[in-house]
């Protein structure tokens, strides 16, 4: 938490529409790629400053705009002018903790979602992504500078799949997918991680469990609050059928909703499942502790008689005629050691030790 | 979880529609079996490979296709192509961990669902069922290779009920209904195994009752989220009255949704009951520890005041009266039995022993 | 449950619409009854095999036929066939353990539900009703040959009320009505049932007080679970104004609607009260563990710090001028009793003892 | 509850429409007062008897007829019949442990919901008032003989607000409005009990706390059942618009179910805060039972290394160099003072004393 | 809770319409500020009394209306007098304790609702904010006479933003959005705060933290009951779209929906972690206490087999051949700490010290 971070309280009291990027500082320039196909042609150019920004041809052809970094205010405005993408659209944009949501803007539909990641200590990696869909262009936002839809870029040049024959609804559709696929890691590494730590937990090698199930619970907990508020505007824009996606097409973000259902069901009971660890690690604790009281006292009461019988033949009455015997002394051990068999058998008989 | 197994994430970056096996790797080989019937004829064919597989005539017979295993690409492709199934249905029937759902694609309805059943040892087997209806032909998938609707073949072959004398969707029908009475069986194996684990629970004589108990929870929770999501999609496509199905026989999908309900309010409560086993086995474990605790402190508490007489008569104090007498150490034998003699009075009349 | 029984998977397999009977065998005949009448007529005849069924007169009176007894495959169909009855009706009807339901079959309304009765011993008893309602007749179906809607037959034949001046979904209503209003005595028997329960609880006079507060919520959730179903039917089959069903009685279902949200709230109220037993229940009992660990405890604390006391005076020192003196032992045990007597002040203080 | 009560139950069996009184009997009779006025004229009445009971005239004067008592058959009926209302409502209005409704019997609106009271020993009186609104005419009736609408009725005479210039719907909304006021006492009450309550927990001043909780949260369901349905009842009439209610009347009609839904927040923010308590009460009861035994155990803990060293010097052997020292039994005092002294310190230091 | 305060139920039994303050009192004079705008001009005014309202003219400005404090009966009734406001509203107007609403009155649209800050000491505070938006007026009303909403008014007298060139409804837009602005602070300081208690409950530095915790919950829950509320009206209030917002403003109502929907998310998220604090809380006192009693026990376990290994050796007996040997006494205190060591090992070993 030691990175620098602005809050979402910082907006308080700026008219409405100011953009301010709220979220992780991120020290890096923000670059700008334009990727312009159809079936026949395929360009792929790299900018660094809004200066540099071509003015693109209005032919049939589908453009991607993707912009890397979202810090850069001027960057974020003039492309926001550029395509007549709606100010508080430019506002979501740029405050990076945004919940994720879908809107439409007649003009165009504008889609902000997280991408989640987890690394193999099994953080949670958050990343937001914005995209602007109008009628034959993609404008997409990514918070980090890293090339993460390069393989969608690769699809599209080596004409893998439909996705030259189709628009810009289909491309819009291919990212999102794309992106979508990776939850698929984030619960998969979260159902092994509940198997190990169950395993464990009945094993007991480790110090920190409940800490390590208390940090997957925050895992689960915000890898479904990105789900869960991306599903339902999923749905509600299919329903609505906006005419910016082709019938045809929206079948496929039908599809894409399904794995978010999926998705959300299988953290649902992956919440479940660390619950209910939570709850086995309380029970082991109790029981273990239980059980050391027991055997503790266990000790004491055995000796606790013995005690007793010594002190017996330690009272000092004249006429104690045992003391006077030869074997007495022997006796009272042999008396001593049947009482502490007897003791160690009935704790023995009863499963107590 | 040694068996070989594909999972979900293994398709992130392909481009959509691309096939992958995804679930169980099963060694043997794809299998097709024809039948074609109408009130007159019946005929049954098998096939091993996609290049045998005849064109079928343009006739009113019902036909139906019953491929046995997924994981065949080209041969899942080929039937695909033959019948016009929508690639994302293919995907689904190839990705035996998909959901039960059922989706409208206009030409089609494709049905995909979980086939349960449980062995004697309680645990739960899943195999996932794909059913595509179309105008009249019913082409379904398993992911094994086992003969399981031969029932519904014989009633075919032997005329027995309606099913001659009615289209593809009455014998889409009879298969869904064939596989979900299958559930009876689960929902009535768990519910013994909860009357036989709460009679157990209450003797104590397994050990490993908890974790029996939790295996419980696992089938209950994996069972109810198999039964849950088709009962859903089925009430939903009842209501939007596809054309594919006739309005009579929409009534007996109807009855399905009846059973679907039925079972899901019997593992609901199996849930329930299970939870509250949990619950008994926690407090008769606590239970058992305080009673032993009890128990130990009970010896304990019985000789420290002996203990305590007998130090009196350590004393070596010059002069101590009783110490002289000829019966004092009698006596003080007679006062030390008394003592124990109330205190096991005492904690009797307290229920305690 | 040495009860013959059979259960829902047997049918498992079998074409639809075969008739089977689930449920607790009962070994007697089936026998029906028939009652004619209008407002000036009333005629009632007895029959004990479907042989003797007479041919009933088209005319405009409301035809009552109550079966009693499910078991009889042939006698189910015969009716079925005389009335028009749906297939899926008739496997309901034969199914005694199928949740209740309405079901609108166009020609006919279905009523499945269960008649509940409380013994003395608390004890839940389901029996199931099923009454298909067509334009002027109504057929209902009892499991048990027991005479339970005799006291409707006596109003129709006294005239009471106004049953005589009304149609066949009169008459139903007034079937359906009056088995409803056995519920409130189950309702009430459970209410009394916690009043008790609780009372002894805090008297603790009974050992079995647990496994009663269980049975108690068994009956509830069993009752509560007849409740629901036939509740959310008939909330639907109301809102879909059924033309079997003239407005004005309409507005009697209504009212059997209000009985049944009243007493499904009465129930959901006693589930809760029930939990909230069981919660007193644990804590009554851990309470009382640990006040006896508390009495135990204090009784060794109290003799600890004299037992040690006695250890001094039994060191063998030479140099111990207190062993000298004359009153040392008295002196001795008046400390003792002091410092015995400071404790129980303390523990008194303390509210310990 | 020795009480004379009629349960519902008393009425199974009895053909609808049948009037029997339920709930507690109170030894009083009914009374009847007319109030007849209109912006120009006001006109008060009692009667004692239904025989005594005048025709109304027909003219635009709203009329208001209060019937103090629900006991009497005969002059429910009376009632009943005189203006027309169905003999449903009729049988709810003698039944005094209805739930509260609203229902529309196109000539008239029935209301029935209950009357909160609280007095200061918190116990809930509940008193059930049924109103039924006509054209011109609102008849309402209280199960008790007190005068309770009485502030109401003085309003209208010193035509204070605009009560005269409104018609019967305005009327109705003042007593209903006047009614559900008192719950604000409720919810007040139970607020300002639930604040002494924590405080005396934590002081823990009291035995019966438990007690005290446990009758405030039966307090509170109590309350909010009455609140819900009726809350639920109100917003579905003010959604279908009855023509008995204008439009401009309908909006103080909304005020009410604005209070209700206050009303009901507060109520389950209280059981919440309740639930908090029983939760707070058992955790200090823990907390004090845990404390008691570690002070007992302090004690103990602190004897017995003392008892031990005592122990030491009490054996016999004859070569024991410490016994024969002049200062040896005092130095055993210093050692078994420096060993307590040490394990109090520690104690203190690891917080237990 | 020393603060002098009117409660709702004081109003009960005043007729409807009665305008009554509900809530803190406050001990200052209400002060009306009149704010007037277009595109060209701007006038703001202060007024102290009623009596000096100017009559505002009938132009294309926007007028702004703001009244400090709600407690004076004639200053609200002159000001609802003035623009027409429901009596309904001016009571909600003045009961300070009102749940946030919007009501839609035909000529004037109604919003109440609450700000809340946050102090240091996280208490918080709530104060209730009212405004009426007409045609082309807004009046607000704030329970406090601090100047809240001035930044709102510097905006608009430097012309900042987009707010002059705009209508009323986005004059009101502006003022909710900086109020609820606020919430984030709020918003930002549990959840910092959750963190700070998380923290110090594992150090456990503080003795009140568990009072902490539930503080921090009462503050959850009472912004939770402000935001829910709020939320819910505008989410309707925007679907009904009123003809007194425009449709190019009712984008900006949504955005602060958008806006209530992530707080409310972020305190639901904030509820569940501090429940969880609380559990964390329980689990780590019950840790700590039996980690105290097992730390006692083992010292007393330690103790008593080395006080009956002393016991033996003081036992009177004649012929006790140790007891003469000169290293016996030696011996002995080798073999006491060898048990003693062999104790503490198997302690250790067990992991309990």
């Amino acid at each position: 938490m030691k990175e620098k971070r602005t809050r979402t309280s910082a907006k308080a009291g700026l008219p409405p529409g100011s953009l301010v990027h709220i979220g992780r500082s991120i020290q890096s320039q923000s670059t700008i790629e334009i990727v312009r196909y159809n079936t026949e042609q395929f360009e792929h150019h790299t900018y660094k400053a809004a200066a540099d920004f071509p003015s693109l041809p209005q032919d049939d052809c589908v453009k991607w705009i993707h912009v890397h970094g979202v810090q850069d205010t001027e960057l974020i405005r003039f492309i926001g002018d550029s395509f007549k993408i709606h100010p508080l659209a430019l506002e979501d944009i740029m405050n990076t903790e945004h919940r994720p949501k879908i809107e439409d803007y007649d003009q165009n539909l504008f889609f902000t979602f997280r991408l989640l990641t987890i690394d193999p200590q099994s953080a949670l990696h958050q990343e937001q992504i914005s995209i602007v869909l109008t009628q034959n262009s993609v404008i997409s936002f990514s918070e980090d500078s890293g090339d993460f839809f390069n393989p969608v870029r690769e699809q599209i040049k080596q004409s893998k799949g439909k996705i030259r024959t189709r628009g810009a609804d289909y491309l819009c559709y291919a990212l999102i997918d794309y992106a979508i696929d990776q939850y698929f890691h984030v619960v998969e590494t979260i159902e092994d991680q509940i198997a190990t730590l169950e395993e464990n937990l009945f094993k007991n090698t480790e110090d920190n469990l409940l800490s390590l199930v208390r940090d997957q619970q925050r895992t689960i907990v915000a890898a479904l609050r990105a789900t869960t508020a991306f599903k339902e505007s999923l749905s509600r824009i299919i329903y609505e059928e906006s005419p910016l996606i082709e019938k045809t097409t929206l079948r496929f973000y039908g599809d894409i909703l399904d794995h978010l259902v999926s998705i959300h069901d299988s953290l649902e009971n992956s919440r479940e499942n660390n619950a209910s660890l939570r709850e086995v690690y309380a029970s082991q604790l109790s029981l273990r502790m239980t059980q050391t009281m027991q055997i503790l006292t266990i000790i004491s009461t055995l000796f606790i008689p013995l005690t007793f019988i010594a002190g017996i033949y330690g009272m000092n009455f004249e006429y104690m005629p045992e003391l006077k015997t030869k074997y007495g002394y022997l006796i009272v051990w042999i008396v001593m050691l049947a009482v502490a068999g007897s003791l160690l058998w009935f704790f023995h008989k009863k499963k107590w030790i």
